[in-house]
């Protein structure tokens, strides 16, 4: 039996290792295009900013090391252009441009999603970047050392991320975001702005609410300035962190059923076709709130994903849930994390919210180095928490990571007042700022009834 | 109307701030025997350390703060003597000696804890400490600041506090512990070697499995050594971390009902006596797990429980849950948290457990900084979670947080195989070390089957 995985990020490879894992005899083939696998595209800005110190430290793993350690063999540098579903192969030029096919027994489409670069004018100029392969973060790591000034598009946690590298740096950098606020997906707009105002104080310029209109190069067709609205901004550079659009080209010529946003698979991470499965950016899931399709483009949900589909192409029942889209993001100083819905969203689905919030201190009063943190927490009209926000100098992920669980197992705003949280002054306030938040909400309740 | 409060700990004061934030008119009187009220008794150790720069810092408000901001009168230095529930009335000395009494609608026992000495020779010399108050704070920062050699009884939470306090101070520290281990409430004997380890690279010598017999002095009367077992030890000054006894003596003259540790309160935090209520360390609550009394010592609990009486003396209905006795702790670099019941005391009360660990990084792997981590979760044969302890360099006491909640609301170990985490490198590993341990206790079920 062989399983034929297509893609090497996070969703294949960890797809693939899972199988090894649970079953020692299945061939494993890795069919990829990238030249590095097993690297992680979300520490591409930290190496940026240097807090990561190059490029290497980020590539954890070789084909060689797969092939040794877990007899996964992994096909660099080769393009995947057809799916055969009927004679359950696919067909792929390899390194050196030869076609070959290769037979199947299960499929694993994970060919993960692109930059999506809007189409305006001057986007193919020298110096405009997307952030998507670690070639891409070499590209501008160079690139930047011989700059003086960027522009990052879009103010999603990796437009945030690269800004924040590219000052560290030293650049000038402007942000530009179509959207009236910071992290318009993650966060709603009064958090937004306690975001928005330490990447003030770091210096990095933010325009909101207006597109990106065109690009200009010199006359040797480098970028020299970008027009926003109607102003235009002298740059050296552009980054594009506009988002990413699923791949779902092969899905579809392998006849797989595609969504409202990409391929569609059931929770045991199955597509509509026997025997292929897909995993990581190009597929869609399901919003746990609202029930309906979503993308859940990051590493972390790639890596689960797999876990399910390895698993069950290995013989062990698993499914994948419905996702939170649970986010954290470091911007120097500021962790920045959200989960469930936000009350933005929540008012665009009709649903009725009560919010609690909470501004504290990371620890007790008097000790020293705690920091300030801001928490949001959403409730729907009955009490029980579907969302919330945080934004702190620490010890933001793992709240995150609690209310998601709170979430998910169904927690309600009195049972959050009652919380029993861990308190050494150190690590804490004696009332920890999610009780805070959730006893506002509470009283706010108390009022409504 | 008007409330009387015996003791201005974290419970007392707290249920008198309760009052008069859903009551403006109740007349509330807190009747104390300390001169400093509204300090941090958990904050003391971080005093000796010199992490926090000196007492002053932890004293948070003054009575006079309470009396303008908050009206709420505070007789220091004051000893309540009796309580008369026929009568209503309590009955003390006030700081000139003057024998008073005073009427009361509501009263509220927030008596606290003694520290338990045990009664052996020699613990009435100079150089003997326990550590409640801020007094015997102060006490031993003087003591230690002429000394070079101390000896900590006790390996709790605090002893391992004070232990490393008074060797951040340059003496030279023993630590001596009953049981076979450190933290032996809050830990298995596992993870306790971790901390074992770290207290021993600090340099402090620990004697596990043996008591103190007794302490000598010189012939001024002052410590000169301990003897520990057979074995004899120069030291200069004792600190009894040794445990607290709540303080019952008023609720037992009020007529209140003693449980088998200490005052019986119902989930609204009442006395089996009209209209008197008890908080903190002086009342004993519900083990979640086990469903049996247990005491709950520690700040937060007493402010939750301040916050349900203060509630129910205000006219809103408010109850108090059964505790999980999450606790954290910080020794210099090392977070020591857990919650729930352990492997050990999961095995005296018969219950057959499954236990996932997990030894991991605080951070991605490349990112610098990040700290190992040890994750044991223990599972009920059903799979649902009823315990967690974590040893880690950083962001413990929030997921020791996420996993009590997931206690509380009855989590599986497939819900945290699955389980959502959010993610960035220099926050986390893609793959949270919560859903590593689970992983592991996941393997373990599937071969029971």
């Amino acid at each position: 039996m062989r399983t034929v995985v297509i893609g090497s990020g996070a969703g294949g490879l960890t797809t693939a290792s899972t199988i090894r894992k649970y079953n020692k005899n299945m061939e494993i083939v890795v069919i990829t295009k990238e030249k590095y696998v097993a690297y992680s595209p979300c520490a591409i800005p930290y190496v940026i900013s240097g807090e990561i110190p190059s490029f290497q430290h980020i590539v954890m793993h070789t084909p060689e090391y797969y092939r040794k350690n877990r007899n996964i063999e992994i096909i660099t540098e080769s393009i995947v252009v057809d799916v055969d579903s009927e004679k359950r192969e696919v067909v792929y030029y390899d390194r050196e441009g030869n076609k070959r096919t290769l037979k199947y027994d299960y499929l694993v489409i994970a060919t993960g999603g692109e930059t999506f670069i809007p189409p305006i004018e001057g986007r193919d100029l020298e110096g405009v970047f997307k952030v998507k392969t670690i070639e891409d973060g070499m590209k501008i790591k160079d690139y930047a050392q011989k700059s003086t000034s960027a522009t990052v598009v879009g103010a999603g946690a990796i437009g945030l991320e690269m800004a924040y590298g590219l000052r560290k740096l030293g650049l000038k950098v402007t942000l530009v975001e179509m959207a009236p606020q910071v992290l318009p997906r993650a966060l709603d707009i009064d958090m937004a702005e306690v975001v928005l105002k330490y990447l003030k104080d770091l210096g990095i310029e933010v325009i909101l609410g207006k597109p990106l209109s065109k690009i200009l190069g010199d006359k040797d067709g480098r970028v020299k300035e970008v027009v926003v609205g109607n102003k235009s901004h002298s740059c050296d550079m552009v980054v594009m962190a506009t988002g990413v659009r699923p791949n779902i080209e092969l899905a579809k010529r392998a006849g797989c059923e595609i969504g409202r946003l990409a391929i569609k698979v059931n929770s045991r991470m199955e597509t509509s076709v026997l025997n292929i499965y897909a995993v990581g950016d190009c597929v869609e899931t399901v919003d746990f709130i609202t029930g309906q399709p979503t993308l859940s483009p990051f590493g972390s949900t790639a890596v689960r994903q797999g876990k399910v589909a390895g698993k069950n192409i290995a013989g062990i029942s698993a499914e994948f849930k419905p996702v939170l889209n649970a986010m954290v993001s470091k911007i120097g100083d500021m962790e920045i994390g959200s989960t469930g819905i936000s009350e933005l969203r929540a008012h665009q689905s009709r649903m009725e919210v009560v919010v609690g919030k909470a501004k504290a201190l990371t620890r007790a009063r008097y000790y020293p180095g705690g920091k300030p943190i801001y928490v949001k927490l959403i409730f729907d009209i009955d009490g029980t928490l579907i969302g919330c926000q945080i934004v702190g100098g620490e010890r933001v992920a793992e709240r995150i990571d609690a209310m998601s669980l709170g979430i998910l197992k169904g927690v309600t705003c009195e049972e959050l007042v009652n919380m029993e949280f861990s308190y050494a002054p150190p690590v804490s306030m004696v009332v920890d700022p999610i009780a805070l938040a959730a006893e506002d909400a509470w009283d706010k309740f108390r009022k409504l009834k």
